[in-house]
């Protein structure tokens, strides 16, 4: 298996972007990709993206990426999974650089959410459940994942307060990143008396709708050293489903596209989750939070909300997660968000990461999902 | 590198299947598949396909496809490059397994466009264009395919009539396989005298709307011969893009997306067009399939219709070029195509396509675009 390497990223700031196109996001991600190698010639481009097909009737969006990069002529794809494209775009990345097929392939995440009122925004987020079993009905992707985090409540006896927990730490961390969209700190209290969006699930319980682009240059070993001075090796890359329609699944609490996507990758690296210094996982809501994090073996079953409670996860705790301020506030432009991820993983590991830092790390790990942990990735890092 | 292989294939007769959905689609397509071979027990999934979010407002389609193929649990994604989603699906999958992350992925090319009136599919088919530019002013997909064509038979002096051979000589395959959604045989004069769609295309100038889905197992060499007695080696995987915005384009006759799909895949297989013996070109309008002859390198710049009117390119010639009835006759579900071609290719290298076959072959190829030429795939296939 030829090594591939994480070889340069870029980020745009999430925002309402609205004097922003697709093209505008992309050559701001790119342009700081650029700035962070030291050569820049990809031959084959692959985008991760969710709603430009729903909202933006645009398809051909390897094209668009393509001439906004500054690439015409290269050829590539698009890469749907839903909230998780973006994740799974860098999949495909890594499996074009590893096949031999290129030795440069430059991955960008993008997502233009924030033009539209929220009802439709909504209804194109919906698109992600089972639309003749679930969407058709009205149901929108908060009320799916509010059924989950009441089971879980109800399963492992936690109360509301202590899952207030997660956004107020996550949004902490967003402070004192740059690119996060939302950058202020909030209380307990806030999240409790925040508006309520579907029955336990309140507004600060939600990621935000953003726009946003993100870039990794992936590389083959044959030119991580041109491209690079600190190339950091992508060893493990997992992907698994589960039903699309939640009333199939055999638990729902324990989705198992994350439990088969983490054995996976984790086999790949030779790792265990003990091993993963730091990593950013999947929080559109709070309790996909608490599903990854026990998906990815960090935590059992229904115990990860206590850990929680402990402190754990936090910036200083092996693993850190999330130091980012996860989807919950350094946003989540749904097809954009794994790349995102990535190139976060990419930054603590080099230790240039522009916020909280994890210090000393040897691996990190980046795990995205799309639907109510239908299409997972899992994606761990090596320094 | 390793090396993969086409190890079965499946396809569902396109058609207006006002009574299937995507689920029932797939099935049969991977029903048939199963038939197919020895063995059936693929780790990843990809899907080619392009409209389930605009006309569907279904996303996370891997794990539809996923629950019916009986395949839960397994990863994997959706990819979208427009009418050439499906040939892209395959160029995806071709990497997974020669990346070495799984053996066994099976590729779904599924799509369906006939449930809505045509003006909603025309908007939808419109979204490979450029929105921004050229979409939101209402051309169709047509339209812009009629530009080029006016400005082929204008600079290369083709007449109307000498360009109707094409369709013609598709229907009388399409009418010998049994998968083709058109299997009545016209006339020039039925051409001539078909509807303006836009002029100078006529009805019988474009591809039908249809449904249908194919599916193609890759696997590893590992377990070629453990799935299948007669795998068929995949030797030759390109891609390219255009310019998305056609005023921009360097020349209308001659695009790059295919030239340098082209010219990737023939490097990688070691060949040259002379050693082709069959192929499934894309042939959404009659122009499209002289713009794929020319790029493909079968003929010069300017040749390919005088080719087509010398007899060439047809069954018993060498390349053959769609014994299928290519898109205009066997049908044209936009993003399950490419893998229904490279599915005739892998029956055609084996001698079991159950239309007209090629004979004795060596070499196949399958070159699928979306947009206006905008992005291609070229697969190669050896016996």
């Amino acid at each position: 298996m030829r090594r591939v390497y994480a070889a340069g990223v870029g980020m745009t700031k999430i925002d309402r972007h609205y004097d922003k196109g697709f093209q505008e996001l992309v050559h701001i991600a790119v342009k700081n990709l650029v700035d962070d190698v030291k050569m820049f010639s990809p031959e084959a481009i692959v985008v991760g993206n969710m709603m430009s097909s729903s909202l933006y009737q645009q398809d051909s969006l390897a094209a668009l990426v393509a001439d906004a990069a500054g690439l015409r002529g290269r050829g590539g794809f698009k890469v749907e999974a839903a909230c998780g494209s973006g994740g799974h775009a860098v999949a495909a990345g890594y499996a074009l650089i590893a096949s031999g097929l290129y030795d440069q392939v430059l991955v960008v995440g993008v997502e233009k959410m924030s033009d539209y009122p929220t009802a439709t925004t909504t209804s194109a987020l919906a698109q992600a459940a089972d639309f003749e079993h679930e969407a058709i009905y009205g149901v929108s992707f908060a009320a799916l994942n509010a059924l989950v985090m009441r089971l879980y409540m109800h399963r492992y006896e936690a109360r509301r307060e202590d899952l207030a927990l997660w956004p107020v730490r996550m949004h902490e961390y967003g402070s004192q990143n740059p690119y996060a969209q939302l950058r202020n700190r909030i209380t307990v209290e806030d999240v409790l008396k925040s508006a309520v969006i579907a029955d336990p699930i309140r507004l600060m319980d939600s990621s935000p709708i953003g726009d946003g682009a993100a870039a990794v240059l992936l590389v083959s070993e044959d030119v991580a050293r041109k491209v690079s001075d600190t190339p950091i090796q992508i060893v493990g890359v997992g992907m698994g489903s589960d039903g699309l329609d939640l009333t199939s699944r055999e638990d729902l609490l324990n989705p198992m596209s994350v439990r088969i996507a983490a054995e996976k990758a984790y086999k790949m690296a030779g790792v265990e989750p003990m091993h993963i210094d730091v990593a950013e996982i999947h929080d559109a809501f709070t309790i996909t939070a608490l599903l990854s994090i026990e998906g990815l073996g960090f935590a059992k079953l229904g115990e990860s909300w206590r850990f929680i409670k402990d402190g754990r996860f936090a910036s200083g705790d092996k693993p850190s997660i999330n130091l980012s301020g996860g989807l919950k506030a350094r946003g989540h432009p749904v097809g954009a968000t794994g790349v995102y991820q990535v190139a976060e993983i990419v930054m603590q590991l080099r230790g240039d990461f522009p916020g909280v830092k994890v210090g000393k790390a040897e691996y990190g790990l980046a795990m995205n999902t799309g639907g109510v942990a239908t299409l997972t990735s899992v994606i761990i890092l090596k320094r």
